[in-house]
């Protein structure tokens, strides 16, 4: 299945979510991981939709979520930089969920100058964290 | 905001939703109302969206749904049939919702030779819509 890249926002726009998880890790730095990753959810039925987002991207990987939910997903740090983030600034999402992708783009940005390796660094991330993915339907 | 087409179908095939209502109505011929209608629900942030799919397709309303919820509807069987439809047909849904909107559509033909006026007619019609959206994430 070929996507178009328009075809691409438009369900990002409804089904993608940009997300910056923060949670204890004793082997890091600061004693936290910063996680940053884009996710497509969809009912297992429409997997298809999900490989081919992958696909496209040609980075990512599909895994199972919750129930018959499945997963897109993408973690690494320098694919989100280099292949997610420079595709929704060529396609811009029209929702407000454009918001969340402009300060998921700045934390990786933070983290490309190590903010995530200093107290007030990590301060800054986790402000910037807590204002994504508000108001949404699920 | 102008909409591209091929963004609209893919936020459609995440948003979007084909739906038929059979409810019972003493003032109808079988005492039902069959009420076919296309719908795409948003929180209230994302309202503008709502209102460009309007313009867009310059037909249908934008209401309010549930709690801070909205809804952009279409229910007018000749909007339906002379807009959405033809729309959806040459930009094909890329998930399993296309199948509802085949379904949509042979319910949309069905009432346009008068089967819902019949105890037939309206059976096949209620065994259409009850195939349609299921494995629904909500």
């Amino acid at each position: 299945m070929n996507l178009d890249a328009q075809w691409i926002t438009g369900f990002v726009d409804g089904e993608g979510c940009f997300h910056v998880g923060i949670s204890k890790h004793k082997e890091m730095t600061m004693g936290h991981q910063v996680l940053p990753e884009f996710t497509v959810v969809q009912h297992e039925r429409d997997i298809q939709i999900l490989h081919a987002l992958k696909a496209y991207f040609d980075c990512g990987v599909v895994r199972k979520n919750n129930g018959d939910r499945m997963s897109y997903r993408v973690r690494d740090k320098q694919h989100l930089r280099d292949i997610i983030v420079p595709f929704f600034i060529k396609h811009p999402l029209k929702t407000k969920k454009r918001q969340d992708f402009e300060i998921f783009r700045k934390v990786l940005l933070m983290m490309d100058v190590g903010d995530h390796l200093n107290e007030g660094g990590l301060r800054k991330i986790r402000e910037a964290a807590a204002k994504m993915n508000r108001g949404k339907l699920r």
